[in-house]
């Protein structure tokens, strides 16, 4: 029994979970995934996650994937324990916090996915990353980045004034943004710089952004 | 107070919040926006969403967008009121439908709005749709309904025995693509066909479907 993750450290999805699973301080089992090797495409695999994808967590005899389904079940399973981080004392603020997630989920995530995947792993097998799909892509994200600086003039984070799953969700994604050429976009905006700052250096964050290397081996 | 809705009866978003809503047995209040004279684009608007889109929400003083939130939100508070979305009573049940609610936003929904967008928005702002880009997201949206086929053979919804919030989400845009030459995609596979069947004729579902209707005026 007890909670098991399913993934590889460098797959920001699963670094996603992980960060979840340290601000509620609970025990897990790490099982890594033959990424590179393909065992996510395989039949014993995909009897866990039919797309193929990490990372899935297992919770006794339940499996689940989509890393923001994960992240939400254990915010909410373990809403006592740790962090709450979705304010589920407060209806109201619950719902904030909702809109922020889908935030990330529907306006962060579609901008800013195309650039690291440009960056990171088109070279990565070997062919020439596409700077049209960069460009369109950071047009984008800095039209969110907008809303996020005039958001966080008001409120210290995304969905008031505590750390929630709206912005524990970001964190894996603009790591590795920042170690791309355009971390310009989140350091010309000083709200948002500040935000980054403070919730990257969260000590469950550090303890998973240290295995965070992205390389081929 | 009250619960109010600002949208478009043909906007896909604005009717997955209404469809919520029907299910649900609510009363509520329609604002209809001048969206093609870019009121969501105006301060007034900005103000309850600053990324300028419809649908949003209010209830009370309480302001939510991005539909996804916003029926997540309707499901669990109004949870004893009409069909029951969310699956409340069972820990576990609720996490699937958690996974599939979050499997319609990042598979099926990146796969299927390209098409939409090609085939309905692109015409109608006078350019011509890119076939490139509608048959990189069929092949796409084949290989995710591939997986849904596959459980929906096992289970008659997508998180299981009872329409939920999961099946709910995917209402409205595949009520778009079966306007396509492309419903084949749909038609050919029994279960998802079915599946299809069973929750576009739920009368909630039907009352909002009259009113979509994709025209510019
Ligand atoms: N929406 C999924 C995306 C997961 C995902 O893209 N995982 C990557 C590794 S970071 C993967 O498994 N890629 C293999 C593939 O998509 O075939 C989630 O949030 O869990
Ligand atoms: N992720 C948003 C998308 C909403 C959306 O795309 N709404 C469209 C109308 S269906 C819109 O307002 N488009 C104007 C725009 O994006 O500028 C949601 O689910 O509510």
């Amino acid at each position: 029994m007890g909670l098991k993750v399913y993934g590889v450290p460098m797959s920001a999805c699963t670094a996603r979970v992980l960060a979840c699973l340290h601000e509620k301080g609970l025990e897990f089992e790490f099982v890594p995934v033959n990424f590179f090797g393909g065992e996510h495409k395989q039949p014993p695999f995909l009897e866990k996650n039919p797309f193929g994808q990490i990372p899935v967590l297992e919770d006794g005899d339940l499996t689940l994937f989509e890393s923001r389904a994960i992240t939400g079940y254990i915010a909410d399973k373990f809403k006592d324990t740790g962090c709450d981080l979705i304010r589920h004392g407060d209806c109201n603020k619950a719902a904030v916090v909702r809109v922020w997630v889908e935030v990330e989920a529907q306006q962060y995530n579609p901008a800013i996915r195309p650039i690291l995947y440009q960056c990171f792993v088109v070279p990565l097998i070997g062919k020439t990353s596409d700077q049209k799909i960069i460009d369109e892509s950071l047009e984008k994200l800095g039209n969110v980045l907008d809303v996020y600086e005039a958001r966080l003039s008001k409120t210290k984070y995304l969905a008031g004034d505590h750390f929630t799953l709206a912005d524990l969700n970001h964190l894996s994604y603009t790591f590795y943004f920042m170690k791309t050429p355009y971390a310009s976009l989140i350091e010309s905006r000083p709200h948002v710089k500040a935000w980054w700052e403070d919730i990257s250096s969260r000590p469950a964050f550090v303890k998973v952004s240290v295995n965070m290397k992205f390389e081929a081996n």
